[in-house]
């Protein structure tokens, strides 16, 4: 995972058995298969990053081992998702569904809670706040559906509150710990930031004291012929505004059309609030997230560290003055640990733990598993190919030989590079023009050719391995191009037009195609990798956004639905002017014709929020301010959780990912989701690589710091770490059973 | 100025005269003058990181010592100032001057110039490009002056195409040096700030083609009820403005009102181009920009280091198997060098040089000597005030010492605090009350009383010290308030009435002076010290933004001036309402009231480019686009130019500034200019402390890297250092005397 490890697992490799005398002295050593079961709990715990308080009951642990299992843990993110989903089918619904399905989903998490109860220890159960929070929330929500439904069928109408809980579902079960570290990496960064946003909220504050003033005596009158600047508040607002941006420079305007000398005001302004402090804000957010971002870093590396030692104690034997674990007993736990690893890959990760070819390990050797575990072992280099294993004869004539160094050759790629070129210019004209939509064929069929060709000349495996974006990307995009093209055509002879939303698709599809080109350019491969890089990392960012989103997008449905109404785009209801709210009659909102941007369902919640984050015109958005002061504070937050503090953060992250670029040497990077090559290992008959791949969700700023942190041997000391929360520590009841 | 300095200073003080012995054999050995002089200019060269290539006759170095003077320095800058001015008070002008004054300014540059032919070679006068672009824009604006003349003469208009080079002036003189690497690194930046801006062009155009095939057919219209989305170069051009979220949510909501399924391709657009590539130009711009400032440094430290070495070679004297310097010529040298340090100061330099007391020193040693001039000696600690000098009954009085304890007591503080709260309540309320405006009285007198006691308390010196930005800060304004509110009364009991401006500034005063709050508040002050820390970085960036600004001012007011004309604010005319120009008939220019933001003057043009840097409206700022299609690659250009280049160094100045910060210790840290205290060193009764100031306009990054490059004590080598600019290079011509 981290370079030293890699130079570690080449050592020693080869010289299988060397001590074979050793090795049979201790194969007698029993293990009763409990206390392996327990090891291999720790083990798996410690592979995956799990903090789980489990009891160490033969029953306990195989519900653990249950309760891990990948399909009950997709079980429960499919009905999380369901019922974060039920939004879009409760009133107000994008389509209306039965109100059972969010019982089932409750049941469901009920069913998850009651599995853990029976896992931990009854206490620490009770004292955990995630269960708590869970039942609760679960509670609440009964409560809510049987009022919500006890009123509507009497004929009232009701919020149903308790929708806003359902994120906790996403935070709360044990299986988000990644969610929640990042949380409450967030949570951490705020005292850093909230004493910036002090500062700059009183920045803004003694602007608005000047703006008053300067400019209260002074009658002027905006374009609209309001009165201008007259009210503190009024300037406040007006003032936080500009930060972001949306009202320059009309703010200024009516004051510069008096003097240029007031403008002098908004440019110091601006320079010191929109440029300097919004900088601060992002330095801040950078400079606190990725502190923090070690810290827990640092914390998983302990507890793994913890959870392996207790695994060790549970199997080591005495060996003159040290404990050790013997390859009988380590490779039965191995076994159970990860089953799905065929025997050949568990002797070569025995050897790479046995560097010295001794038949046993020390407990700093047995604590590597839980990182050589999680690196993937890839068979990949000189794989042959299936045709010539199934047909050698034709695969290896002259003719075949001939196709594939063709296709092998530079010449091929040059080749379909202006394939696209001519590809695109055809895109761009005119499709209704009977020789362009005939030469879409052609062009698909010069695609296929490509693919089955690329397929006929390399390794299929090869071809398809994880970091092969452009292959994958290529395939994709050409098979549902070809299958949109089929449909449609079928369409049109059957019904003599074609359907618009598949013909949208196609085209986008097309226009897709062409993107590959970029492949062709170093410098653009480079950054795009870079870019490729980062997804799976934004990974849990990107579920916290949602998260947020969520919230907020609930929140605003729940408080602001129905105020404002959309008539279609060609209405002639004279209510369509002003969104069916005489309110809005006048306003920008309704001149800007943004009826659509309203709460009514959580599609458009989710719409608007978007434009909100985008920050233009969130003022004119933020539509009856002069009629209810409360909505702002609505928005306001909006703007300081999502614009300062994730986009931010996002920012911080695309930084943090061309450094990294910039300081790993370009050649070690590959692309997908591979980081680099750990080392090339020679076994059996086939070269194996072990890819140092990410099977957990984990990070690429977590690899880069454990990196940082692994090399020099040492441990975190507790000191180092900062703060514990409930769900890291390892209960110091668990005492080893064999001390 | 690095800490490994500071060490190096506390070393072997104190012990002065130890071997006399030495000191008096070699104090016969004698330089000549003119060498002495020559070793002094390359010593001086070195201390301000110049690299002027002179002749090495006496007359010459005599030239370039003057060259070299302050005073002749600072004739230039203000000419060159003068110069960028002129756009005031030329057509269009807002005052109009005399033409002569820019004849004056011409001719100081002529002079500037012959001055610098005559202390370097003329082949080398010859090959430097500054020179030949210094000459030719001297030419061209002469014949422009001429032409411009003779057609104003003749009674037709013309274009003064030759301002547009004034800020050559700027950058192409010797001692703009800091402004040409600024400069240099921007332009080192812009390839791989090319590829990306190529690759975003790419996805622009990209999407650009997938909306025009989603949208072209359907005949959706706009608010405004213009065709939507069906010509490939609006489209673009439209998109390319949503980068800038200037037309952001308006450029969606037709598709929007249609179905909310396309709002999934802006949703998509936004986060691919608004946020990830312009994150990602934030990144590139702060890693090159960082990287190439770095070489930078570097090659300052080896030029450096170079002419330390020639300075040596002149002066050394053989001792041994080794060269030497004598403490007399070495003490002669640095009198040449830096008449202005006092004997005493001169003593104690030698000593930290001559840290083994041999009387003389060795090349390593020497070499610091440039480093050591430019540390700032100040004697601090422990001063006498003045009038305990003056009157020391009075001053040691118990009554005196009873309030210098009260002055330095917290409560002292707290009251103030307090007296600060009460000022802000009384400015918030309404001046028109006689009782507050009585207050204001009050309040000023108790601010002096502060001042006065505390000047009282402290010795002034120290109270005025270049770190104490709060202690300036009051005072300044304190006393500006006065004067202000001193000629307003007197105005007021003149005339009758306040003048408004003045009324103005002293309120702005007023509201300043109770920012100082702030200073009472730990972790503000931290963060606010960051912030000034962060100001003479920033003083070569400003310069360069003002000389971006002024070109791109220039540019568009000879081209764009006289279009728009704004009529007043409350203009009757009906011309106002579309600005004077017929093409600007129900635009959102014209409805916006946008009309005084035109390019018709130099200010009125800063102001304008000042609102386009915002980037808010810009798209309705760039008026006729409709009309005159090339006036768009302007506005585009500035954009690029201004936005993601300029505010993108911006930022990484600010991180920077915080990154730096938060390395070092917090204690080490100092108010204002200083960064950190290196040293304590006693010398005869005077505590003496060692200053790192910045005497240069070095930065703040520089002097991070200088750190970060030195205490390796390596020098570094050709091969690290990327480009040499030909004004790096010593001449190889440049040998030494005595070799």
């Amino acid at each position: 995972m981290e370079p030293g490890l890699g130079v570690g697992l080449g050592v020693g490799l080869g010289r299988a058995g060397a001590a074979p005398g050793l090795k049979a002295a201790f194969s007698s050593a029993h293990i009763p298969t409990e206390q392996l079961e327990l090891a291999a709990s720790y083990v798996s715990d410690a592979q995956y990053n799990r903090n789980i308080h489990f009891e160490t009951s033969s029953q306990a642990i195989r519900l653990h081992k249950i309760y891990n299992h990948w399909a009950a843990q997709r079980v429960i993110y499919l009905f999380v998702l369901v019922d974060l989903l039920l939004a879009l089918f409760e009133e107000p619904a994008v389509y209306l569904l039965p109100i059972w399905v969010s019982l089932v989903c409750l049941l469901t998490f009920v069913g998850r809670l009651a599995h853990f109860s029976k896992i931990i220890p009854t206490k620490v159960f009770w004292r955990d706040a995630k269960n708590i929070c869970l039942i609760i929330t679960i509670m609440l929500t009964l409560i809510d559906m049987t009022v919500y439904w006890a009123v509507v069928i009497t004929g009232h109408d009701t919020v149903r509150w308790s929708r806003v809980l359902r994120p906790l579902f996403c935070v709360n079960f044990t299986e988000s710990r990644q969610l929640r570290r990042a949380f409450r990496n967030i949570r951490h960064t705020l005292p850093e930031i909230l004493s910036v946003f002090v500062l700059f909220m009183f920045s803004v504050a003694v602007f608005s004291l000047m703006a008053l003033k300067l400019f209260e005596k002074r009658n002027l009158t905006t374009d609209k012929g309001a009165p201008y600047f007259t009210n503190y508040l009024d300037i406040f607002f007006e003032l936080y505004v500009l930060v972001t941006t949306a009202n320059s420079p009309d703010v200024m305007m009516p004051a510069y059309n008096v003097s240029w000398g007031y403008s002098i005001f908004f440019i110091v302004y601006i320079i010191i609030n929109t440029y300097t402090f919004m900088s601060v804000f992002l330095a801040v957010v950078y400079n606190n997230y990725k502190k923090h971002l070690k810290n827990e870093v640092r914390k998983l590396v302990f507890m793994k560290h913890r959870k392996m030692v207790e695994a060790f104690n549970l199997l080591k034997v005495q060996h003159g003055s040290e404990f050790i674990i013997l390859e009988a007993d380590w490779s039965q736990l191995v076994r159970i640990v990860a089953p799905e690893i065929p025997s050949a890959h568990r002797a070569l990760l025995w050897r790479v733990c046995d560097e010295d070819q001794k038949g046993y390990v020390g407990q700093e050797a047995f604590i590597q598993l839980a990182d050589l575990l999680n690196i993937q072992v890839v068979q990949m280099k000189e794989r042959i190919h299936p045709l010539e294993v199934r047909m050698p004869s034709i695969y290896t004539s002259a003719v075949s030989q001939f196709i594939r160094r063709m296709v092998k050759h530079r010449g091929f790629r040059y080749m379909y590079d202006f394939i696209i070129v001519v590809n695109t210019i055809f895109i761009c004209g005119d499709e209704a023009n009977p020789y362009i939509s005939e030469a879409e064929w052609v062009f698909l069929t010069l695609y296929l050719i490509e693919i089955m060709l690329k397929l006929y000349t390399y390794e299929p495996r090869v071809y398809f391995a994880k970091n092969q974006f452009w292959n994958w990307y290529d395939t994709i995009i050409v098979l549902a191009a070809l299958l949109g093209t089929v449909i449609n055509t079928a369409l049109k002879s059957a019904n003599g037009y074609s359907n618009q939303q598949i013909l949208d698709i196609v085209f986008i599809l097309r226009i897709l195609r062409t993107v590959r080109i970029i492949d062709s350019f170093y410098r653009f491969r480079i950054l795009l990798n870079t870019l490729l890089n980062l997804l799976p990392t934004m990974l849990t960012y990107a579920m916290l956004t949602v998260i947020v989103y969520y919230t907020f997008a609930i929140i605003g449905m729940e408080a602001f639905k129905g105020r404002i109404r959309f008539y279609g785009s060609n209405s002639s209801d004279p209510a369509a002017n002003y969104c069916g709210n005489p309110a809005l009659k006048g306003t920008q909102f309704a001149a800007d014709g943004y009826c659509k941007n309203n709460f009514n369902n959580i599609i458009h919640s989710f719409i608007l929020l978007v434009e909100l984050t985008v920050v233009n015109q969130w003022h004119n958005i933020l539509f009856d301010i002069k009629y209810k002061k409360k909505i702002w504070i609505y928005f306001v937050i909006f703007h300081v959780v999502v614009v300062i503090i994730f986009i931010n953060i996002f920012i911080a992250f695309v930084l943090e990912a061309f450094f990294v670029e910039h300081s790993l040497a370009r050649s070690a990077v590959e692309t997908g989701s591979e980081i680099m090559i750990v080392n090339n290992v020679t076994h059996a008959d086939n070269k194996l690589s072990f890819v140092a791949g990410y099977k957990t969700v984990d990070t690429l700023l977590q690899h880069m710091f454990e990196a940082e942190l692994k090399p020099k041997d040492q441990l975190p000391t507790l000191e180092e770490i900062e703060e514990f929360s409930p769900d890291d520590m390892v209960p110091h009841f668990l005492t080893p059973h064999r001390a």
